[in-house]
């Protein structure tokens, strides 16, 4: 005989999948000896059953609970349905995953015209008793019966219209009864059925309510977008009635067992005096702070105390719990894992292990990777928040907070700052040449681009805040203005960006800063002690490169060159190396670069001292770096002493249909070897002037976008020739690797070839999921929202490394290559470096590093400690 | 005891890989009993050991030469160097590939100041003798000593002028002797050494020449462009001299022993009277036909004939031969298989085996694909090319030839073609906008764009002629104009296209029609037994689907649906569709597509009955369907009734910064699934129509561009439905398939995913080699011959399939695919399709068909006879 129902004394708390969270939890707790209202759980294999046969199954199902019921109203000494002393239960659902205010409770179930009036002789409260049946059939009615709350709302209305009162509060126990015979008549006249007084049925309806909640659409969507699967579906757990609500010795409220905000161990929360639960969620009157509770209710505040400290050292976690008094005596309905805030989280895994209470394996699990990035960003204050007034949302591309005056050219930008000013750069999209005002920029906002479109890359690598792809409004740069719906702001006029949610608001909103606590340091290192992976950083500065070491990054993964391409005097010397007629012209042009090149690199070795730094050699179309309006045409024609024609021409023959296609990365290398020459000689000389200084520079030297094994052949060649020359002329020892990006798939089929000719690689995650794919990370915004919506994505390859059809081919790549090439050292350097799932992923592909944003180090640190106790996990 | 040196008698012509083709053949003559002046090879390994050895191979060698030197002398009774009765010889290069005016000859070695005076008394001919001593010490001077030719060429001038005399013919024996020590004086000058007098020493320098000149750069160049791989060296060939320029009793010739033109078994060459055989070659006397020969020397003519027949017979192959007569006597000097046209190479081959020369399967492989071009297109009369004004030069995009009068825009060439003008459309690049414009034209030019681009791949659908990425010319389409250089050509002037050489002249030059024999059908057919590959066609009209089922092939492999989406009416439903707002308006729109698309449908099933047609649905991004331009913006806004704000909004919204790897493909199936749905009830409902007629329509619908499985099964589930709800409607019976065109990266991967949800797979290779190189073919031509020229690149990818990267990611897919889906048909349906080299790979691959365009449809059915022939070679 299968047991479909389980008394709360029968269950555990580790038969969630059958009983659901609430119901085992219920059952935990009773077995702990903490006072809950008795009851039973029908399991959810019920539910399934229910779903699958169209709402039949077996009569065995109702034989169980009748049998329960029987147990229960001996328990209780009371009857259901009876006229001197009913028993009343509540009815709730409760699946295995939490789904808050997605699926049914009915309460205050068993009572009926007979038993109202046992009822009422034992509690001698007509008023309470007819406030609580008519209760029974407004839910009732509504969930089971499907008769639309508005119905009873409006007989409400009338009533006290009737009755020239205002609250629910001044109606009197006749009024009550009043109202309970018009619900009845508007439940016959909607449902066209009479409310069923028989207990039994109304308790039969109610859980087949429940069962078919669960193949609701709101439901159905709920799991959707939460991503639940793999349940049977939610168990129905019939329960006891107590009431908060039976006079000023009653109550009801809901706590933390710690500060969910902050993580402090102090008991949190809240409670209303003479309420029902659900008056507290309702809001209409202010509960009062838990300690309140002390004070004015002594006895259980003690008792509570004791319940929520015997849950924790059970439960070993943070608790969410609800209780009620009913005339004094306490009980527990509720007790589940609490929500909590990154630093809370933080703060209450580093104290539970410090208590003794858990292991550090546990606390390392108890925190989210991504909760992480909570902490390394400015946040706007909440409460400011709630009263600004939102003007756009877009993609939350680089997270934290950021308040400025709306600049709209990178120039306006950096005047602005130069002049003092906080500013906010409003751009349709960014291109490489904006970068001086997004550094000049608190944070970016942009109408076009995705998650990784040029403005949220770069604004994360140098962690500011940035919304991109804000539909909502309509930049005129010409204008220096946008507009969101109605409201256009004009340059100077204030935004706020909120990067975390992608939000945009008119005005200044306050912010706080973020705080890094000491146990930050104390958590990451224990996860520290378990991860394989290395973690590096995607940094081009020094600065940045400082933050990234600050934050435990153990080298560069990735330095791109090309932002200094753009620095000052530089981006001339690029122009006149590109609009070069002869190879001896552009060399010329090339070598100007050198020195500034080589300071950037000491600067970046200094920084990085004793830890590898890898290179990439110069990766975008040329034509990036030359002027696209006709007004800079002109402009720059005039300093290049060109003539505008000829610009335009140059500028032509150098447009490209697919850019992202086209003359780029290890091409230009090939097409123009001076380029990286002079890169690789400017790299060399840098590493041997900083270690002339005591520090200990490790260049790795990375070249782009290597698909043919002859690109790679040539250009480490060149590269090493030039290497030891230097090293040569400078009398100097240095040790330094060359290696290449793995970006395409043709790279991945020719793997072994490539392993033969280099020391390392590093995935270009980003690139490789493009071409995987073909899909262009700027243009497939416009429809991957909806690929999402549809299911045909599960989740967007450009934020969660793919890794069945990328990581399928890296799996390929990774195979070949140490194959070929025992030493080789493999990475990722993309974006998704500092994605957990994406860490994971590497982690499981056998990668020995993953390389992110600083921002983003810690969350890496932490994702790849996950994966490894993930894994022994699931070994186990 | 190696043997390094073989006397013509000892070898044979199997041993080509070591004494060259050369040597091989005049042994395998001297062994037939055909008079060849004897002598001997050393042979390719000498060569090997001198190049690796910088010039030091074993003494033994040199006892060798000395060896047959002596038999030879013995043989010819007569002594190297002798006062009385000298040998003389000729030093040959040869290697196993031919290599002609590579590599260097020395003639009349063997002369010097002593046997001079022999070699008078022997001929009694002292001016004879001096020319020849002084072409010696020329050729000698200028291949063994450094000594340029012009040193010796200024003294022949002074020696002219000072007799007064304008020829070589006007001077005598005394100012051949002068010439002699003149010559001699000017070695010594330039070379500061002696011509050396003893003949030894002149035979081993003149070998050393020939393999030193093996690893000259002129010959390495050769070999690197005829990609001449796997060859030891060059054998050196010494022969006995024998003078065609002893008189009118002498004279030398070339000939073949079929018409290399035509193919018809007619002996064909040309010979001159009293001359060696570099003055034929000079072509300062005219040479006479050598039928000629056959009244003038009607016993020398006898023998030859008896000569070339038996080289045939013995050969099995039309052969190149050289012959020189001595004082009547007649002497063979070379053999080697001849070089043929396309039509010649086809009557041969069909002929020998009429003849019973050779088999059939020897036939097949005697023609190249490839050649078979030349027979599908309009050439240019030869003769008239020659003299005509070569004004650029581009890509050879598709073959053939066009004259015509140049136009800048589509409209203009439609205008022209229907005043009866013929047009060549000359575009900075095409679009899809300009299809109307290139079918009236006769001839594609274009400035931009590469061998795979939109103009290319059109015009080759087409059958047009068009030269491609012409980068010489500049074209203002404003000004109605193209410049090159300092020549403008403007609107209506005559321009003529070769578009199988790429070349673009001024004016009209005569063109000669396309000769399909019946030999071809026969050969051909021979073909067809042996291939296990399917041919099928890339066509989009039924007018090519004729075409090409007259060329032979079994079935539509590609029909493109978006050229129908451009003609009359049908662009404004598409425009409406594009700027619909609702779902609504979007379906009304495109439902005025149906009755279009359906009657297309119709036309190309009734054209292919009974065959499979396999048609893709709708690919190219949105925008390519709205105008680009300032004025057309205008113009159409007007015609569609919005603003043109409005409509430059919508242009702007759906602007790509890559679109080949944007919104296009399944992607749009997905978004907008009503494109699809109408795509495939305007295919089924063709279908029944052509059924209902009696004929046999097969559809096979085939989904571009799928990435993932749920592509895939959403727009599976979608055409079925439409599909079989149209079928069970009109109450009829038909099969259909559904599939997918494999041009992603990740498809591969998921291949065994993709193969469980549809019928077959068709590899779009251009697209797939675009996306596993992350290179764009319409960018990828700025840098792809130079990484060619680098030996970066073997081939153009977009024009030889890569089998290693691409191939790779094939061959994963196929395994995957077949393993899943054991049923799925699997074939290859891009520009590849028509390329010999690709179509091997494909069997290899082991797809069960190409599909190429119509004109390519023989190539393909050719390559894959010889794909199966090679298999069997290689297995044997």
């Amino acid at each position: 005989m299968v047991k479909y129902v389980y008394a709360f004394e029968e269950g555990k708390a580790g038969m969630k999948q059958l009983l659901g969270g609430k119901g085992a939890n219920l059952a935990e707790m009773t077995n702990m000896g903490i006072p809950v209202p008795p009851g039973f759980t029908i399991t959810t294999e019920v539910c399934d059953l229910y779903n699958k046969s169209k709402g039949n199954y077996p009569e065995e199902v109702d034989r169980q609970v009748d049998e329960q019921l029987k147990k229960l109203e001996k328990k209780m000494n009371a009857r259901f349905g009876d006229a001197e002393n009913p028993l009343l239960v509540s009815v709730r659902s409760g699946a295995a995953v939490s789904m808050p205010g997605m699926m049914d409770t009915v309460l205050n179930l068993g009572l009926n015209d007979k038993s109202v009036e046992g009822f009422i002789k034992k509690t001698g409260n007509p008023r309470f008793v007819y406030d609580a049946y008519r209760r029974l059939i407004n839910m009732f009615g509504d969930v089971v019966m499907g008769v639309d709350h508005h119905h009873f709302e409006s007989i409400l209305t009338q009533l006290k219209e009737e009755k020239g009162v205002e609250f629910d509060v001044n109606l009197e126990a006749e009024d009550w009864k009043k109202a309970v015979e018009e619900y009845k008549k508007v439940v016959k006249k909607v449902a066209g059925k009479e409310f069923p007084q028989e207990p039994k049925i109304q308790l039969k309806m109610a859980i087949d309510a429940v069962f078919s909640s669960w193949g609701s659409k709101r439901a159905i969507a709920y799991r959707q977008i939460h991503d639940i699967r793999g349940l049977l579906g939610t168990a129905v757990n019939v329960q006891t009635m107590v009431f908060g609500n039976m006079g000023t010795n009653s109550g009801t409220g809901v706590a933390f067992t710690r500060n969910p905000s902050t993580g402090d161990n102090h008991f949190y929360g809240e409670y209303l005096i003479n309420a029902q639960g659900e008056d507290v969620v309702a809001g209409i009157r202010t509960p009062e702070p838990i300690d309140h509770l002390k004070k004015k209710f002594p006895k259980i505040y003690a008792e509570l105390e004791g319940i929520y400290k015997k849950l924790e050292q059970h439960y070993k976690e943070m608790e969410d719990i609800e209780f009620t008094f009913q005339e004094g005596k306490l009980y527990m309905l509720q007790t589940r894992t609490g929500k909590r805030t990154a630093m809370a989280a933080l703060k209450i895994a580093v104290d539970m292990v410090k208590e003794g209470l858990i292991d550090k394996k546990t606390a390392i699990l108890r925190v989210q990777p991504k909760q992480l990035e909570q902490l390394m960003h400015k946040q706007l204050d909440p409460k400011a928040k709630e009263k600004a007034n939102v003007i756009g949302k877009g993609l939350p591309a680089s997270p934290g907070a950021a308040v400025g005056k709306a600049a709209f050219t990178a120039d306006d930008a950096v005047k602005m700052k130069e002049a003092g000013e906080k500013v906010i750069l409003v751009r349709t999209e960014t291109s490489p040449e904006d970068i001086q005002g997004m550094n000049s920029a608190e944070g970016i906002l942009t109408a076009r681009g995705g998650m990784t479109s040029h403005a949220a890359v770069v604004a994360r690598g140098m962690g500011k805040c940035c919304v991109a792809g804000c539909g909502d409004i309509t930049v005129d740069e010409s204008k220096r203005q946008f507009k969101a719906k109605d409201i256009v702001i004009k340059e100077g006029e204030w935004i706020t960006l909120d990067g975390t949610e992608g939000k945009v608001f008119q005005g200044k909103i306050d912010t706080m800063d973020p705080q890094l606590s000491g146990d930050f340091g104390t958590f990451i290192g224990w996860a520290d002690a378990y991860r394989r992976l290395g973690v590096k950083t995607n940094a081009d500065t020094p600065k940045d490169c400082q933050k990234a070491r600050g934050f435990g990054a153990k080298g560069v993964g990735l330095c791109r060159t090309e932002h200094m391409f753009f620095e000052g005097n530089r981006i001339k010397a690029v122009r006149e190396m590109i609009l070069a007629e002869t190879e001896e012209e552009r060399k010329k042009a090339i070598n100007k670069l050198l020195p500034y090149q080589k300071e950037d690199f000491v600067g970046i070795f200094e920084a990085m001292s004793g830890l590898p730094v890898t290179i990439r050699l110069l990766d975008p179309p040329l034509h990036e770096f030359l002027p696209k309006e006709e007004k800079d045409i002109k402009e720059i024609a005039k300093e290049m002493k060109v003539s505008p024609e000829h610009l335009k021409g140059v500028i032509d023959s150098l447009h490209e249909f697919n850019p992202m296609l086209g003359f780029r990365g290890s091409r230009l290398g090939i097409i123009y070897p001076e380029i990286y020459e002079m890169q690789a000689r400017a790299i060399i000389e840098a590493a041997i002037e900083v270690n002339k200084k005591g520090k200990e520079a490790i260049p790795q030297i990375m070249i782009p976008l290597i698909g043919v094994v002859n690109e790679a052949k040539d250009l480490h060649a060149r590269i090493k020739r030039v290497a030891d020359d230097v090293i040569k002329t400078s009398n100097a020892r240095l040790k330094y690797k060359i290696g290449t990006m793995i970006e395409l798939p043709r790279a991945c089929i020719v793997a072994d070839q490539l392993a033969k000719e280099l020391e390392f690689f590093s995935f270009g995650t980003n690139d490789l999921t493009q071409t995987t794919y073909g899909l262009s990370r700027d243009d497939a915004g416009k429809f991957i929202p909806k690929y999402i919506e549809l299911g045909i994505f599960e989740k967007d390859p450009f934020q969660v490394l793919d890794a069945e059809g990328v990581g399928g081919l890296m799996k390929i790549c990774i195979e070949k290559a140490r194959k070929a090439n025992p030493k080789i050292e493999l990475g990722i350097c993309g974006e998704h470096g500092g994605d957990p799932e994406s860490v994971e992923t590497s982690h499981k592909l056998g990668l020995d590093y993953v390389s992110c944003s600083p921002f983003r180090v810690p969350i890496a640190r932490l994702a790849a400690a996950h994966a490894v106790l993930k894994e022994e996990a699931a070994k186990k």
